[in-house]
């Protein structure tokens, strides 16, 4: 076994304490990766509520490859790579084959926790096969392109299955981690970017971001004007919220993607019918549509709107995004570990 | 006015009464159609069930122009002609604008009941604008044509919306009305189509309509085994059901389209997030999809299964479609009501 040094929870606490732990000797198809930066998602804050076994945080980092095993081909030591929310999976079944590991049959190995209770990235060193890496673009700045391994790629997938480009209209309800990057990409697509909010005060960051317009969702005749207008509409909220005044803005045809709050939710069959409009979700990505979004955005130079810390100020940083005070995403630097 | 005789229900019974209603005179850009031929579809139960005010159910009905209005362009007396669901709209809106009047946001205008207590096909007579009426095709048969203008419509709309072609693989659940009408219109546009059934004693029926296969769905293995297998299942299904087993079975960018059960109904995100899935609803069609689908059959020799009964009868046809006894579409001849 290798040990390395990480921060942990225990017993759902967010003041994360600072210990050893041990990864995998080196398999033929492993890496093992130097963490440099790694985002706060805020699914660490919900895995860490949850509590139970001792948990390390962390499915969205960037980092230096430190060794390889025998048989690695892909990377060699002090390349830069970038990891994200999938380690494994079973390689064999129609999602695989597809390039959506994230909907694996046999459910995928997740970074943290997951069947295995592995530690994630909330740590200085991390092993793993070699598919699951992704050379980092050299263009982008490895902190802001940690948030893109999950943020990012959970936005992107939605946004290209639903063929977003010039001229198509989405909106964007939540304008945190994930909604920050669904306007940075949608806008870089071609697309028309409408930010709903309930905060008039976002108006300014949202057209920073790309976005035409804002929306304010307490707004009952713009809302009622907006009927039918979007061909995607990109759900971030992450707290429990009604889906029908969302579903009125879906265009005829066009989606509502859930992608902040995934649990059993009511849905008027109704608000579908009128309008012929569907909804759907999505969870992070597969290797295909992970390596298509660094290249997207190496040649965009698009990254995460981040606030870099030490990871020794984790705590903070797990408080802060509770609250809703990031902008637009915490990203930990790792190397005060050493 | 106009006076007729139709079959109308009062306080909730299925014991319809035959009784004398009154038509509005002709406006300038109205036909007046003799009622030959009117199916009975499931929400004529459900009408009647909710009791209210004197109903006269009917919304799929073929039959031949009597009269016509000063300004009317599209008819003669004489032409066979098709009604279905809709007879008015506000023209003006996105949905009235894209064809798709059944979606219109001043809500349409029905056939019966709605906004206005109409009373419907289960008369001789009935007064429409001809916007709203279709010339019915000469090769096909009267009688089994009438289904096709609300069952067939409900079904034909999101076979088109997704796009069904060769090789498209849909599943169809429930085999009534719509499913056996969803069947023959998925099979003849191409598809591979399997029907999802409880019942093993359909598969005959099955192949006969066009399907290649039958998916028992109290079969465990077999179920497991068609995970992410259909790019669209058609949910004809009329009571209550779960769900989540019919997502299991839709392929990545899929689509389940509720067509039988429209309440509220409790969604799992995780059922759609595994295999980016889409939830999705339709209601009969607009003025676009109804004129494309008559060609269709004319062009294919499609219509429903029907048995045809006196309008006389009209109580037993009710009673035996709610207990699912019909193949698979009751059509009442209503030339007894001279």
């Amino acid at each position: 076994m290798r040990t390395t040094t990480a921060w942990q929870s225990t017993n759902g606490s967010t003041a994360l304490k600072r210990v050893p732990i041990e990864r995998r000797d080196l398999r033929p198809d492993d890496i093992a990766v130097r963490v440099d930066f790694c985002g706060v998602c805020h699914s660490d804050l919900h895995a860490i509520h949850r509590g139970g076994a001792p948990l390390v945080p962390g499915h969205e980092f960037t980092g230096t490859v430190a060794e390889t095993g025998a048989a690695v081909t892909r990377f060699a030591a002090g390349d830069r790579v970038a990891v994200g929310t999938i380690v494994d999976s079973c390689g064999g079944c129609p999602m695989c084959r597809a390039g959506q590991e994230n909907y694996c049959h046999e459910f995928p190995a997740l970074t943290y926790g997951g069947k295995a209770g592995a530690f994630g990235g909330y740590s200085r060193e991390y092993v793993l096969r070699e598919t699951f890496a992704y050379p980092l673009p050299a263009g982008l700045d490895p902190a802001a392109a940690a948030p893109l391994m999950c943020a990012g790629i959970t936005v992107w997938e939605p946004l290209r299955a639903a063929g977003v480009g010039p001229g198509t209209r989405v909106a964007v309800a939540g304008l945190g981690g994930l909604g920050h990057l669904a306007v940075k990409l949608a806008a870089a697509l071609g697309a028309e970017v409408t930010v709903l909010s309930r905060t008039p005060g976002k108006a300014a960051d949202a057209r920073a971001l790309g976005a035409g317009d804002l929306l304010l969702t307490t707004d009952e005749e713009g809302m009622r004007g907006a009927r039918d207008r979007f061909d995607l509409v990109l759900d971030t909220i992450s707290a429990p919220h009604e889906l029908s005044p969302l579903l009125r803005l879906v265009a005829l045809d066009g989606t509502l993607s859930l992608l902040g709050y995934l649990a059993q939710v009511p849905v008027n069959a109704m608000d579908l019918l009128m309008g012929r409009k569907k909804l759907s979700s999505s969870g992070t990505g597969g290797t295909k549509g992970t390596a298509e979004l660094l290249e997207f955005c190496a040649g965009r130079g698009i990254t995460a709107d981040i606030e870099l810390l030490p990871s020794g100020r984790v705590a903070e940083a797990l408080t802060r995004l509770e609250r809703g005070d990031v902008r637009y995403r915490f990203v930990l630097d790792l190397s005060d570990l050493d």
